[in-house]
């Protein structure tokens, strides 16, 4: 999620009705690649296991290679790590949200902030 | 929100914790103008007209000037128009979504296009 001064821009990448890549899905790849576990990495962001397993399950069926790849090490307990392909993949939607944030900023944007209230009237 | 091959793309504007404009808001302006009444803009978008009125009170107490103006009619029966301000906002929206829109095109979005799948393997 790309935030502008007031504006927010989301980049969703659909693979048939799923979705391949997203804010939260790129942020999980990020906790895991630091993490260098699911289950970390999911503690990390305040998901369930169960969620975790299910956004890293949806990305590796919805693309041409895995993204992230297990080590075996017991119930929840392997490590796991980004491959090169879903670090490219990353890297790739990172540089999109990027160039989205770039082309929104400009007059237009400005314009519309001045013309937003800081709060809502009550 | 745009959609661009497999990448749907999703600019709101923030009025504090608000959204002061959005999808689903700009899509109701649009209907609201092409209607000429709050209920039936809900109507041919399928929501109610509390969560209709609702989405119209919350762009009005967001902005400066109102978006939409109502003339009275009794329940729910008054007509309503967008105010130019409000096609202004709508317009100048219209464009912050194309510009993205458009510097998303190109190489980066191809390629991942080009590593996604049609359809999530089972």
């Amino acid at each position: 999620m790309i935030r502008t001064g007031p504006l927010k821009i989301k980049l969703q990448l659909f693979c048939g009705d799923e979705i391949a890549m997203g804010p939260g899905k790129a942020d999980l790849l990020e906790t895991i690649a630091r993490e260098g576990s699911i289950s970390a990495a999911g503690r990390a962001l305040g998901m369930s296991y169960r969620r975790t397993w299910l956004l890293v399950d949806a990305m590796n069926r919805c693309w041409r290679e895995l993204l992230v790849e297990t080590s075996p090490g017991g119930s929840h307990g392997g490590g796991a790590k980004l491959t090169p392909f879903g670090q490219s993949i990353l890297a790739r939607y990172r540089d999109l949200e990027k160039a989205c944030g770039t082309a929104a900023e400009g007059e237009t944007l400005d314009a519309l902030a001045g013309d937003l209230l800081p709060q809502p009237k009550s």
